[in-house]
């Protein structure tokens, strides 16, 4: 079946991305965009300028450079600032959004947690927001209440409300499923969470890159993401906070830059950000993750959004035609498509689409409570970003018929 | 003064650094390494060609490039464990020394620490090797010590050796001063630690980039150092610790990737290192971080040891020579040389230096309690990396000269 035309199709961003081909020069078909996201050249060039001409440390050298490169690292948080619709005393540079979700749980987390006191997760979470929650309730004695899915795979907001009470302290949960491409209601979570008095954080990892993303209209607390998922460098995410509950945390991490006096007596301890960025922050990952919102922002989040949809509709569409194929998550999913064919194992799919130069991912995707809750080991996932084709839905089409041949299976329809 | 021939001198490796220059392409004296280092092109280009054609995520694909990339990460891994002459086991990526140091404190600390324990520190730590273990004594009720000075502004191991008791479970002393370059006796301090039943952690931000460091002959427990300082990125460090440390070690952050199995009722953990490393990890950046290791291999650490030292040597005859002018720290300092000129504040030095196209560091560096010691606000400090000749203390020493006719001041001599 051929490609229907593109209505809201993108222009051909492809040449932009160095790592879109592969070692023999082929397209690659890159389905994988939802574990991490290919870096456009003006992300990698403005690494390399980073870390060549203008490279300088911050917030401490009497030179001049050190000064110039201290106000790219402050202009690269106003741009993540703006990106969310939020502003720059509210966003904290993190190693990644695992780490952000870590210090709002140790931080405030540690702070305003007590015996008795709840914090509400959902089935579909990602492990990086379950496992530092269950640690700190274990460090605090606070219990973890797990909000079921509905039949689409999506949070159940219906329960949520009947499970909230005035003893949950927090409400945790993923903005777009990295499993199934679920979108949250989170207006609707906040409203929720704030009736019961909770604070309302959200694992944005997979909503930044899809969707357009706006603090004031998501109305939550705590909102986390990753740079390589939004076509940034690795090591760095950032954690936006309302101020007023930033300024109220106490540092977790200490060291150089986070301090106001240090004394063997007594130290105390630097305003909000940038008392929660101990040490050298990652000034060159900053700045190239400017880089990479700037890009995006210039593309535009409603066209991508647009764009990946139609993706997903088609994906879908071919999909639930086969016979054998069980299609994950709701219709309207935010660029993911999670699914598998009876009898064969979603690695074994994964691996004769390589050969392909199909990429996909295929596992649990760090999502094992959602895995046992679909009565799955795994499943196969295809992931679009703003690169994405319906070449590449050809090519994991064909790869899907051939590995059928390999397997000895009918065409699935 | 013309500068002696050099005796231990490197090739001149400055055309290997594209930010050793200024924006004019005149040479930048670039005296501040001790803050940060500068990167070679072999760094750049590994970051670039990893963000670029091999970029993928590790760990998790099921195609071949994230397969590859897992391999060059856990090479990383080895090239970095080897370069300390340590097992690859042993190595754990952090954000930076900064983390490496909270998490040792958070982890091993946590459950090794109980009121009425002591820790022992010195006067001259940086602010990392201080506020994480104040943290952390206030959360377990041990208590800290510090160490005094010989008068040379070394660690006094004398001293050291008469305050500790087998209340110390800790002792955290830094292997190289990054205010005065003092070289701590690091197998005698590890001796008298061991003794008393305590572990010895060392923070080597500046003893790695300075001079060759083995941990068997270190004989410490934990040692803990930053890429950016080793002319690698920014936004990687590395936290070395003995085996069985490390393997009895409980993770601190929580996430994907350091898990077993994650359920709502029970997770289990990933063995070491990949237990203490939640989430995407830094992928390029270990890349790079193992580029630069290679290039300072590859020059010998043994010959920039030298070449340093004799460039530290100069540098203190002639400041030495001068009656107005106090330095600190020992004369066989690591690279760095730290001092201050009467009547005028190292800041105003600073700028003028660099209007001269001369970089140093002026400020308490992440220091305070060693400033406080030291009875002054600052110190004008520079430090040199593998790429500084005798031209940067010619132009420094310039710059000088120019300082003090600008203060209506002497020569000085």
């Amino acid at each position: 079946m051929n490609a229907p035309a593109a209505i809201n199709a993108l222009p051909d961003l492809r040449s932009d991305f160095p790592g879109m081909v592969t070692r023999d020069g082929a397209p690659w078909h890159y389905l994988d965009t939802g574990a991490t996201a290919q870096k456009p050249r003006a992300v990698i060039d403005a690494m390399a300028r980073a870390l060549g001409p203008d490279y300088a440390t911050v917030h401490r050298g009497v030179y001049s450079r050190s000064a110039e490169m201290t106000s790219a690292y402050e202009a690269a948080r106003r741009t993540i600032a703006t990106f969310l619709g939020g502003n720059e005393e509210e966003i904290v540079f993190t190693r990644g959004a695992t780490e952000a979700i870590n210090l709002v749980a140790n931080s405030w987390g540690k702070a305003n947690l007590a015996p008795g006191d709840r914090i509400l997760l959902s089935q579909l979470e990602h492990h990086s927001n379950i496992v530092p929650w269950q640690m700190i309730a274990e460090a605090t004695g606070a219990q973890i209440d797990v909000c079921p899915l509905t039949d689409d795979h999506c949070i159940d907001l219906d329960a949520a409300e009947a499970m909230l009470t005035d003893r949950h302290k927090l409400v945790a949960l993923c903005h777009v499923s990295n499993v199934l491409g679920s979108v949250l209601d989170a207006p609707r979570a906040a409203r929720l969470a704030h009736k019961v008095g909770a604070k309302i954080l959200l694992d944005g990892c997979q909503s930044a890159p899809h969707m357009a993303v706006d603090m004031a209209v998501l109305d939550c607390d705590f909102y986390v993401f990753s740079a390589h998922k939004l076509y940034g460098p690795t090591g760095i995410g950032a954690l936006w906070a309302r101020s007023e509950i930033l300024d109220a945390m106490q540092p977790w991490e200490g060291g150089g830059a986070m301090i106001d006096r240090v004394t063997f007596e007594k130290t105390t301890y630097a305003p909000a950000p940038q008392r929660f960025e101990a040490g050298t922050p990652a000034i060159t990952e900053a700045i190239a993750f400017a880089a990479a919102a700037d890009y995006v922002s210039a593309v535009g989040i409603d066209r991508v959004h647009a764009s990946e949809a139609e993706l997903v509709a088609r994906l879908r569409r071919e999909l639930g035609a086969m016979n054998d194929v069980t299609l994950f998550g709701p219709a309207n999913s935010a660029g993911i498509v999670s699914f598998a064919i009876d009898d064969i194992h979603p690695h074994d799919l994964g691996t004769i689409l390589d050969e392909g130069n199909v990429a996909i991912r295929a596992g649990h995707h760090c999502a094992q409570p959602l895995m046992d809750y679909l009565e799955v080991p795994a499943t196969a996932r295809a992931s679009f970003g703003l690169y994405s084709t319906h070449d590449d839905i050809d090519a994991l089409l064909e790869g899907i018929a051939r590995t059928r041949r390999i397997f000895g299976k009918g065409t699935g329809s």
